[in-house]
């Protein structure tokens, strides 16, 4: 064990840890003899262990000091696991339906022991590959992001109570700092981690370096993540962090939370179930054309918005009188002042949306990670096609976003077809 | 002496408190007989101890744990005094012509000894309210705040840099939230702490707090002061915050500096010139109408935003290939791009400025703290006249910002008479 009391687990090791931490081994009912231990972290950062014994179950996450994904060559602090559980116990607490329980957390070793999300739940960006609908996942997502998003605003919360969460988080600076780079930077330079479906949208990736306006509309974006500490966002909220049966919805993965702007949640969310969208074409086939599903992506976009503008602003109306500083009861609570001073903030906020949620979309066509939506698509051409839609759409919607008065007229954008 | 270590000074007390501090009584030669000590604190929240001696002189500065000006009934934290110190510390490194030089801070006793800026210094405003010109303050002043601004930005810093120092300043909350509540909050409500010349300004009072679309862009500025975490900015930089001969300028008084949106200084400058201005008409006697020194308040105003917006962007083309983390060179270092990026940067920031100087014209005229230029203005009704066109001429700055495509233009329009 490291000096500092840390040590990466394996299968093996993790068994005698079980053992002498009191709150997992009586989750188990202190019984070791025929357990299921088993490494599944298909994700790119982090080690994630299922563990189920005949009395109980739990998922250990541990965060080594890399990214699993590349390697020991990027470095990368494992105190991100504090702030996973941090933000996972603060989910819990204004979103209990959507957030697993935290069991446990071990700073020193960076583990977290977590409830067990069992089957028949999956990863939704799975979910969408297959062609899977989700009847209530708009419902779902406009209430966890409604209420983490709002809870950690100043709509809620003081001056006092923000300044200090904001401070706390600003230790998670190595996971801003990679985002930047991912998300804002990369994607708009020549990078040795971007790469893309070549050689078909080679002159797509040289198109987005030289695309000026564009650049400057990710600058504007960029400044927004780095600045602007409206509330505690999830961070990396695409439908890879959730997972999902058609009545259940948990939200996972809050390595990336901070202080930020709210529309790189939302902006995360849409923008993903928008290649999911681009990416259907690649997945049809003699027995299921996709086309009903595709439909069914846009209608869930749709209502996702619709929903989520629906329940923050009801928040806004039921805490109106509440401890929030921004905009204080003696001044703001006349019925048409309210009113417009909701408009404003969520017009701001859907533009905001939709600049992040294109920015999101790019970089997972031209950057260092791509998804899986596109990459199992196994004919080259074909992926590509479908790629270069959804390129196409993104640049359109960073750029034009403050043109769109209404997710319905986004959707409609979406179905236009491109050059 | 508390058990925290902190005891307000008294003249008497200074003395033995000098005594035992080393580096003060140092700078006095350790000669203490003739020592001359007068509080001038004419400022609103602390004391302020000149001291002169034969061989050395310097101000002493020591926080309260309650404002000053209204009493212990308006407790404010005393660690006012930390980031006061913290941020002059800053200033002196990276403005020195226009900062003095900090020797001493004590932080249990909330006192910092400071360059004792000499006579013929006086602070700005008394000069401005005697007609007196001030051939360098638009280049002095442009240059304090391009440099503390930009050296202080993500133009500058390293993301972890910026997120560090953001957190550390996260501490001076309860000086933000002052700032929230007298500048944001009390002038649109009717709040105990509130005056204004009446009867003259009863009905423009009402006017404010009634005026819903005023407070709809108000709201706005506040978000920003809360959530931007733009630079480290002073956060009172009014024309009270600066001493000034016909050669020098010397900037005080950072205590309630946070990193914030850089507008709120600009603004803060600038809104106290146009403040100044309109003040003028009750200074005029027959000895002198003012009429030229109008013209040589808004010849600084044009001058300082022109210089400002030169000598940052100048800083920014200079350090454009160094450590500061929002434009990367490699996606920025087009001829084009580079200059549409500053365009859009300072067009943003000019519009900030303009909204954050009206807002603080607005609260000197109808909220708690007023300025000499009008308070001196014996005649009431005279008074309330310039105060009604300066606050008619905030009004529609606060309103019409983002017409404004120049500082001439905003200059235009202090100058149209108003109904
Ligand atoms: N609580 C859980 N219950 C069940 N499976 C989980 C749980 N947490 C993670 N997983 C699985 O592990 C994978 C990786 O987890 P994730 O938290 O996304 O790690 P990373 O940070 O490396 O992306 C997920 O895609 C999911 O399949
Ligand atoms: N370094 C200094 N040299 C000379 N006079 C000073 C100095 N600092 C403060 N003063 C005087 O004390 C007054 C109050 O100081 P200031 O720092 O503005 O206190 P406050 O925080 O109470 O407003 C100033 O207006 C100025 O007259
Ligand atoms: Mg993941
Ligand atoms: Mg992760
Ligand atoms: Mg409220
Ligand atoms: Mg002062
Ligand atoms: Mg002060």
């Amino acid at each position: 064990m490291a000096s500092d009391g840390f040590r990466p687990l394996d299968e093996k090791s993790l068994l005698e840890y079980l053992k002498a931490t009191p709150v997992l081994a009586e989750k188990l009912g202190n019984q070791f003899e025929d357990l299921q231990i088993k490494e599944v972290g298909d994700g790119n950062l982090n080690f994630v262990y299922i563990v189920v014994g005949r009395s109980g179950s739990f998922v250990i996450k541990q965060a080594l000091p890399y990214i699993r994904c590349i390697g020991e060559s990027w470095p990368m602090t494992k105190e991100r696991a504090y702030f996973e559980a941090r933000t996972l116990r603060e989910h819990r607490r204004v979103c209990p339906d959507q957030t697993p329980e935290v069991y446990h957390f071990d700073r020193a070793m960076c583990v977290i022991g977590m409830r067990y999300i069992e089957p028949p739940h999956i990863i939704l960006r799975k979910g969408l590959i297959a062609g899977k609908e989700y009847p209530l996942l708009a419902e779902h997502m406009s209430d966890f992001m409604a209420k983490t998003l709002f809870f950690s605003s100043l709509l809620y919360l003081t001056t006092t109570e923000h300044k200090h969460a904001v401070a706390e988080f600003c230790g998670n600076v190595e996971l801003c700092r990679l985002t930047e780079q991912v998300v804002f930077s990369d994607p708009y330079k020549v990078s040795q981690y971007n790469h893309w479906t070549s050689p078909y949208l080679d002159s797509d990736a040289e198109a987005v370096r030289q695309d000026n306006i564009l650049k400057l509309e990710v600058a504007e974006l960029k400044s927004k993540f780095c600045e602007r500490t409206q509330a505690l966002i999830h961070g990396d909220l695409h439908t890879g962090s959730i997972m999902v049966t058609s009545k259940s919805t948990q939200v996972i993965d809050p390595e990336f939370s901070f202080y930020g702007p709210m529309g790189f949640d939302v902006g995360a969310f849409i923008g993903n179930l928008i290649l999911a969208y681009f990416a259907q074409d690649g997945h049809a086939n003699e027995g299921n054309d996709r086309k009903e599903y595709k439909l069914w992506i846009l209608k869930t976009i749709e209502e996702t918005w619709n929903l989520f503008h629906k329940k923050f602003t009801a928040l806004w109306d039921e805490h109106k009188d509440g401890p929030g500083e921004a905009y204080l009861p003696e001044i703001y609570n006349n019925a048409e002042l309210h009113l417009l001073a909701k408009q404003k903030y969520m017009e701001d906020l859907f533009h905001d949306s939709l600049g992040f949620g294109a920015a999101k979309m790019i970089r997972r066509i031209v950057g260092v990670a791509h998804v899986e939506d596109f990459e199992s698509i196994a004919e080259p051409e074909k992926r590509a096609n479908c790629e270069r839609q959804a390129l196409t759409f993104a640049k359109l919607l960073l750029k034009e976003r403050r043109r769109f008065k209404s997710i319905g007229e986004v959707v409609s954008a979406i179905q236009q077809p491109k050059p």
